[in-house]
């Protein structure tokens, strides 16, 4: 809180106000004086410095359209800048950052550097992050992780200077989560040595294509392989689309996707191929490959099981969407609670001066269980991003399913937060120069992109399901995916809860074991209900989604505590203590308000979920003292703010016209 | 349906449909022939003609934009121009509108001929809908229902032809809702009859004001009046801000509010009064005025009731947008309902074909209960606008009380409904041409727009509560405000629902009646012990606020049920009160299995809500079939919708690049 100079904040008395915010309750507040720098080296992690070298870069450059208003300087891009503007800016500015070295030996780094990446570069603008993940970690991640040496060696050093530019064709119109029923065609002309790429009807089409439109040079086809009439299923191809002077490949077409809702700084595309002839060493070929005379050779016999090896790579689309929708959620509640701690609204009575916005009950109602939420996904997401980095084969079915949960929770999160900051800000929650509006419609995509958020908590509960019936099946004691307390007693929840064991590691951990035990034990029983009347599982799955959904999400919140816990674990006693002990409090009784499935399944009483109404109110009190320094710790500079953030009067008076 | 041209529609099957999808369900299922004109016209009621004239002038001018894809024409705005641009065909737009007579007499029309423009421009822009209410209802409702005749006759005619463009500034850069705090300043010359305007303060600027930036030549100034050193309150003022070239007056500062996220066809600015003199006329003098010598003159002594009185007519402001809001949720179900009947994924089983998205049980579910919703809350919107038209000094509480639920209520539906129809069409969704997605930033402003929607609902539950005191302290039956029903004794809800049950108007009453009577003595009782602590009233409404928002929601539902019943009641049996019958239902159960108040206070057994659960899925299945002739029913022309509600294939085909 250095250098803070609000001048309302100037008035700021913690005793005072803890006073007067709580002298309805009987709770025994603290308030915690904890450094923001330590709290803020708990969500950033190892990264912190990479994180604040990105920030600065971007800070430096005029490329990043600086603004000044009342002495405070803000960057952000000109938004009332056409499509056509806002790519070319985009380029430009990765050029900058190519140029400052930012991309340099980037194959050779470890994974953590792409997440910083994608994350810094999006607390600017999501458009250049997507411009940037695209080319890096779509088209350079397929090399990566579907090519093998011969690949590596030729397209990783073109690619981190910007010789060659990639895009990544896996979407087609008639298909987009369904990837095993896209309709591109590939046959190998074993009288060249080449691939033939075909686009055989309209909803084969390219599309979506990020970078495609204009500036792609490459791109990795995703396409059936037939081979001596087999259809070998999907399988992905490098494909040169554009000269080094951007004409297109004559058996190419391309089409503009045009001006969408948000990412108008992303060139996305549509792309027919008209029998493209590539070179045979073009397949990437990790998983499978075909030989100059036209054979195909794969280790991996079973069509399904190469499939989901073939796609296994693209399980680091959702982390780092989990990842970046953390940091947007940063932005938008950093603005809207430092508004709302200088905005006054309406006297509580005659004469008295205007109170707070922050101050009423509503108020912290609407921020500030989303502010601890958003400390509880942070943790998670950078779970996360550590299971990915040191997944192994034997992990990788945890790190799938803990993708796909935290994608769809903390993508959900992430709209629900800005959309309630938006609104929290009024009328200047719309104005794009304040970001926390304009953030929606640039994060709108997350919630479909890489699967569906409904799709994914179903994904997530049918492997849950599979885990659990083949544990019963062996007669073994489950293990793994986190639901070893199944094999415990059924937890006893409190029959009267009060303040005290509504905030123990105990009762939350238990009632969030309890939720999901219950929860898949019934989404069991309804499963072989369904089947004892003879209808197929795949019918069973699409009407038990009711059940499925309700899974999926306790299992996220049991998985994001268990990882709060492990993080809480690692501090000493003191004020940061304090005030993470407070968040998780207001993390768990939050979700026990918000989810109905407490009520609905009995793991509270009507008695008890009174009480934790009340709980909430309690906690939103005893959350308000510390909410600037809990955004003070998120570490994203002013300049990457918004003038309603810190001297809005002045930032719009006649002399910052 | 006639001339539906999409090919899937072809193989619909009404009768297999059902079959399948009714083949794990015991209900016996009804298929209404109803037809779909008649639907419309319980929507549109008396305006049908009329909202169909304004839409078939947008489609017919060049003005508006139109594109053909596939064979189809669809008009909207170029999104990708700038602000200054899209500012520029807003005006050209209502030019050519003002051209063509439509707004000739306007002022003499009646009231629903200004909901018809509203609403109808609405459907292809809000910017445009924006700019001309700004103008005929904002600046022209002022002067009809704050000013007297000699307003009147001087402002009416110049208005309607556009020769005085008006503008409404209201709004201060430091108070939004709070119209009481507003600090601009105005006193009154009695040596040259005049009032004099003033700026005293950055905080005082006018804000967000509509027309201001560029096109305004007069405006409705709100600002505390000050007579002989006494202040007598909010008033409201005529002054000229630019002659007829454009050129600002000498005494007037003003700036713009820059790029929004949405309506950027608006031009907001921002105002500062240099001490401006207007004349003594130019007092909106309804409630209030000023003598040549300088004498404060009111009917009304109180200052409470005069600035009630003096805010009354600001009313019509919640009415419209609650309108306007029906109209844009119309446009993204429309749109999403008729891709999901035309968009296929994934094969349930191995080689059959792909799914339609409406026939997977997790679409139906996302988008028909909005379906229904979205009829009963138009015929909400219906009742409000009629009880607004019809409104006597009488009934201007139950008015007030009606706006204000329904302005929160409608307004949440439809941004919620907008992000579901984004999130069911995909990436799709986020295609600017393709609107859902769009509709959504423009349509954002709403919901804290003429009142924040939670503050919106403690004011309801509020106005409850006093009208509850009233009546028992007078010790007599409560009357108004459909509270009636707590006169009767309390209703008994079956212990063992069942889907006969669940469908008929009696349970369905007793239970939103139940709800709203036990909430309201909970609110009571919750508000007494806090006033027996010794609290003040005002402390205790910021405290209160759970179970006020929670009343405030079971006051809309009971009310949206009434009005819903009453659209029934004159429809003669057939298929068409049928249908009507199936959305109420819809409605009640959907509110029923949302809202998680019915658990909380044990208005549902956790079995009964476990029988409400399955219904819902029920009632999606019977929706099912209807889905596509009730989006019909809507009236939108297929211009004003988009490329994926039709032949999405072929609008995306390279012919069509």
């Amino acid at each position: 809180m250095k250098g803070e100079t609000l001048k309302s904040y100037q008035t700021f008395d913690r005793v005072k106000l803890l006073t007067r915010h709580l002298q309805n309750h009987n709770a025994t507040p603290c308030v915690y004086d904890f450094d923001t720098k330590s709290l803020r080296k708990l969500l950033d992690g190892a990264s912190v410095d990479d994180i604040d070298y990105i920030f600065n870069l971007m800070i430096q450059s005029n490329l990043f359209c600086p603004r000044e208003r009342d002495g405070k300087v803000f960057i952000a891009p000109d938004f009332n800048q056409s499509m056509e503007q806002q790519r070319e800016m985009t380029m430009r500015r990765i050029d900058y950052l190519r140029e400052q070295g930012v991309f340099d030996e980037l194959f050779s780094k470890g994974h953590l550097w792409g997440f910083v990446l994608s994350e810094a570069l999006g607390v600017y603008d999501h458009s250049l992050s997507i411009k940037v993940s695209v080319h890096f970690f779509l088209w350079g991640g397929a090399i990566r992780f579907m090519g093998t040496k011969r690949h590596h060696d030729k397209w990783f050093k073109p690619t981190e200077t910007y010789q060659v530019k990639g895009c990544f064709a896996m979407t087609e119109l008639g298909h987009g989560s369904n990837v095993r029923g896209i309709e591109t065609m590939t046959r190998y002309d074993a009288s060249t040595g080449e691939f033939i790429i075909n686009t055989p009807c309209e909803s084969a089409q390219k599309y979506w294509i990020g970078g495609a439109a204009n500036d792609a040079t490459h791109t990795v086809v995703f396409s059936q392989l037939e081979i001596n009439g087999v259809n070998q299923g999907v399988h992905a191809f490098i494909a040169q689309i554009r000269d080094e002077n951007g004409n297109k490949h004559p058996n190419i077409r391309i089409a503009d996707c045009g001006h969408k809702i948000g990412l108008n700084g992303v060139d996305n595309g549509r792309i027919w191929f008209d029998n493209l002839r590539i070179p045979r060493e073009n397949l990437l070929n990790s998983v499978a490959d075909v030989s100059p005379d036209g054979q195909y050779q794969s280790a991996i016999k079973d069509p399904d099981q190469r499939f989901a090896a073939f796609l296994a790579p693209l399980t680091s689309g959702r982390v780092m969407i989990a990842g970046s929708s953390m940091y947007s959620t940063k932005i938008g509640l950093a603005i809207a609670i430092r508004y709302s701690l200088s905005r006054h609204a309406f006297s509580i009575r005659p004469n008295e001066p205007e109170v707070l916005l922050l101050d009423y009950p509503t108020h912290q109602r609407r921020l500030l269980p989303l502010l601890a939420k958003t400390y509880a996904l942070s943790f998670a997401s950078n779970y996360l991003k550590m299971i990915y980095i040191k997944r192994t084969p034997e992990s990788m079915k945890s790190v799938h399913l803990a993708s796909s949960a935290l994608k769809a929770v903390l993508t959900w999160h992430c709209m629900r937060t800005l959309q309630e900051c938006r609104e929290a800000c009024g009328v200047q929650g719309l104005q794009t120069e304040n970001h926390v509006g304009h953030l929606k419609k640039e994060y709108d995509v997350q919630l479909t992109f890489e699967g569906d958020n409904n799709v994914l908590m179903q994904q997530v509960s049918k492997v849950l399901l599979a885990e659990f019936l083949a544990a019963k099946k062996r007669n073994k004691p489950i293990k793994g995916l986190g639901l070893e307390h199944l094999n415990k007693p059924v937890p006893i929840i409190p029959s009267h809860l009060t303040t005290s064991i509504l905030r123990t590691t105990q009762f939350q951990t238990d009632i969030f074991c309890l939720r999901e035990r219950d929860l898949l034990h019934r989404f069991a029983t309804e499963v072989s209900q369904h089947l004892a009347q003879g209808e197929s599982k795949e019918h069973i799955f699409t009407v038990t989604y009711q059940i499925a959904e309700d899974l999926g999400r306790a299992f996220s919140d049991r998985l994001i505590l268990q990882t709060y816990l492990d993080v809480e674990a690692t501090i000493p006693e003191g004020p940061l203590k304090g005030i993470l002990g407070l968040m998780r409090s207001m993390y768990t009784t939050i979700v026990l308000e918000e989810d109905a499935s407490f009520l609905r399944y009995s793991y509270l009483s009507t008695d008890n979920a009174a009480v934790v109404r009340k709980e909430v109110l309690k906690l939103c009190s005893e959350l308000r003292p510390h909410a600037l320094s809990l955004v003070s710790s998120f570490g994203i500079p002013d300049a990457f703010l918004a003038p309603i953030a810190f001297n809005w009067v002045d930032a719009n008076a006649w002399s910052s016209v």
